[in-house]
């Protein structure tokens, strides 16, 4: 079966469609002075942009995989999350907490079914 | 293809079945005043009984990522996975170490077939 | 669906195949004096010989999550993965900071399709 790649770039590809399921690289947020709810909202956004380009959405995510660099903010981000998330269709979710590089305060992975 | 979610709660839910597999959340024990082995033994029952409702058990998990409050204490967490795991049937594994929440020492996430 | 299991070990395998998926362990290097950028080639090293057991090459990674014991060593990993990568095969990747056990700079867990 054959694997179709969304924006393949230097070292990886926004996403990886194989059979009924999409993977998606970490995604973080461009604008690095933002703090963490608004950082959140811009990924939350970018993975909205990359699940369309693969023929899903949002509703559709399985699981996620939240890193904080702080996870003493964990409240915020999930500001963002509850003000995204499809109440009708939640996705599994981990968020942890682990050194980003510099400025990153989240990234987030997802996965999902087409 | 459908997706049936588990325990849907306010931000996730508790597995994401699709097709052949399921995707379980990041799962913690409940009882923080618990030392590593204990909270990890918790985890792991409470990811059985997520499994059962899954329709599938531990025999038949194909991943799972151990997040440790402390890599130091990864045989203490080692200890509880051996008492517990099914030793003819071994999933692949990554434990690493990260921040977690305020008590929490052990986070686990799974993915299995059904 | 039967789950096929690559080297079951103690506490894990080294890989599970099931249908068309491969899930790989978090995998690292055998010499733990080697710096970032080698020890990284190591770990690329055992993951294609695992794929290929499996049945399988690095042109069919799904997805790929590389745990960091210092994020700010990202550049020496990723001229290790650039060398190694296939460029017009590319997967997903997320790459963060972590603890990992004494000495391991580097673990890489992957999952791909057959």
């Amino acid at each position: 079966m054959e694997i179709d790649r969304i924006r393949p770039g230097e070292w990886n590809c926004r996403a990886c469609i194989h059979g009924g399921l999409v993977f998606l690289s970490g995604t973080v947020a461009d604008d690095k002075t933002l703090p963490m709810k608004e950082q959140t909202a811009q990924v939350l956004a970018k993975i909205d942009a990359v699940l369309n380009e693969a023929g899903t959405d949002k509703t559709r995510i399985l699981s996620a995989t939240v890193y904080l660099a702080d996870i003493g903010r964990k409240e915020e981000m999930n500001e963002a999350w509850m003000a995204w998330v499809d109440a009708d269709n939640l996705p599994t979710r981990t968020a942890v907490g682990v050194a980003l590089t510099p400025g990153t305060l989240v990234e987030i992975t997802v996965s999902a079914a087409r």
